[in-house]
């Protein structure tokens, strides 16, 4: 519909996503009216500069959200769980970065370019998917055109940006300490992470899994609707400022696809970027997907022995397809049913 | 023998591993009597500490070798290629760290702890293999007691001091730079490394492979006596000062071990430390297996639904275990055969 202004919340508005989300609600979402922030008590009052001009920080309380179209989570688990449904009664249509509801079975959870088709009308909740699910299924979704997926076997390579903010700043700190030869105590992350690497900092079940692997594993198969999707994946955090890299091995049913025909279907899928270039060492970087909205996807091999796998590699800014830009995508793709 | 003092030399004597082999020289042999460091013309006539002493590089020539009973070689394929065989002639054993004779079929390629007997009587050029096969096949070879090994599907966390002195030097200048906000200019890497990865810098081959991950395939075949061993790896660069890690799934032809089978194999294997707390969440991590001679092993898990698969991460000392360490084990246990 042309010219009815739309009016949007952000509730973690100081967050590393919630900079991202107030951002990108102005540069993507036509007719933006108010882009209302809000956050807890303690960062209430404080002023921050949207292209609406400077707004202030409200705090989020189940009656902060009237006359809102959209609202915007990105404050963890519980405060998504506390305020999301008050939201929703409000008249607002949800889009919870936490992994809240994610997997609530009348919940969708999506990526707009693979399952929009998901989103229902009248749903009030819409789930943003967890940051290494999206980057993974931006370069696996679309090679189903090849034939079913049977098994994926995956090791991520993190970024700081997944644990927020804080853990971004942990990371720069440490490392200037380490180079001025000063000791290091970490207080976000539970291990030094200047120059270091560490298993990714989740509780770990009974599987052995930890509580991030067991989301990509669970949210892949919810998104693609495939429910015996095989993925055995280990979820590594590096010393990576806000980029979030995989290495993927995947088998088909049947044959999988040419170095070629990979590459084709992943250039006509909207949001991906082939850097495959094997002459110029030039596959997908962190430090050139830092700040991109395209998920960066090459490194494409054939298995040497077994016909029907394959394998590829992967970054995407963890702030942006990873959270923000995904959820504000849920947002416009909306706006664009009506 | 008892009393019968050894004399040896290091050819690349300046570099990263260098420095490392005459430390474990005087460390770990008995009674040396001569450790004589060589690298070029550039840097002879620079003296360096070593317990026997300060000592005065000489340039490394054919005639360089005489009176020596083991030459280390670290300078580099070509140099091992051109210096190797007089050292050899010289009556010296060689043991090169090269890639110079690695896949030569006379040539042993050894990890002691896992295949000593490759080294026969008289050999007198014993190669010593990648870095990333030996932290892999620390872990991987003694699963084989439970059966043969049928795929290995490996992401590697590769550090700087893979590519030498240098590189160490650069991640640490260009990060330093990164964090003042100033421009970076790559000069030994082929793409920014301060809080960046990519793709292993060497040549492609026409399967997609770079040289690193080939030379790992190749020579763990060749280190496990099995030509048919399926293995898919992607050998990647992360910001990381000196230890590899690498995230390994693997399948047997029979049912995989237990976590707990996997873990007291890995007890009882000499080099590998198990590292294994899940409720600690404490896995291997560089900062741990930096400066230490074992390579770490743990996060095990079963594959949740292939009953012959699993799963584990690695960590181990590039510059140790990956390369000095090993290098002068062989000659340690040479040493003790006799």
């Amino acid at each position: 519909m042309q010219g009815v202004a739309i009016k949007t919340g952000v509730v973690g508005a100081t967050g590393a996503v919630g900079q991202e989300l107030i951002r990108l609600i102005s540069e993507r979402l036509k007719d933006v009216a108010e882009i209302r922030p809000m956050a807890s008590a303690r960062s209430a009052g404080k002023q921050i500069d949207t292209k609406l001009g400077p707004v202030t920080i409200i705090e989020a309380t189940p009656d902060s959200f009237e006359g809102l179209d959209y609202v915007f989570f990105s404050a963890g688990a519980s405060v998504s769980k506390a305020l999301a449904p008050a939201a929703a009664a409000a008249g607002a249509v949800v889009v919870d970065n936490s992994s809240a509801f994610r997997m609530e079975e009348r919940i969708p959870l999506v990526i707009p370019e693979i399952n929009l088709d998901a989103v229902g009308e009248g749903d009030k909740i819409i789930a943003n998917p967890n940051c290494c699910a999206i980057v993974l299924l931006m370069g696996l979704a679309p090679l189903r055109k090849f034939g079913r997926i049977k098994r994926a076997i995956v090791s991520t390579y993190q970024s700081a940006s997944g644990a927020g903010a804080a853990a971004m700043e942990e990371l720069q700190e440490q490392t200037q300490a380490y180079l001025n030869g000063e000791e290091i105590e970490p207080k976000i992350m539970p291990h030094p992470y200047a120059f270091n690497l560490f298993s990714h900092n989740t509780a770990i079940n009974e599987h052995g899994w930890n509580v991030e692997e067991w989301k990509v594993l669970e949210e892949s198969r919810k998104i693609l609707s495939q429910d015996d999707l095989d993925m055995h994946i280990t979820c590594i955090r590096v010393p990576i400022l806000r980029s979030h890299s995989e290495s993927v091995w995947v088998e088909f049913d049947g044959l999988a696809p040419t170095e070629d025909e990979a590459r084709a279907i992943w250039d006509a899928m909207p949001g991906v970027f082939v850097v495959d270039d094997r002459e110029g060492n030039h596959f997908p970087m962190p430090s050139e997907a830092s700040g991109h909205n395209d998920v960066l996807v090459g490194r494409t091999r054939r298995d040497l022995t077994n016909p029907n796998a394959m394998s590829f590699f992967l970054c995407g800014d963890q702030l942006l397809k990873g959270a923000a830009l995904n959820a504000v995508q849920i947002a416009e793709h909306l706006e664009n049913r009506k």
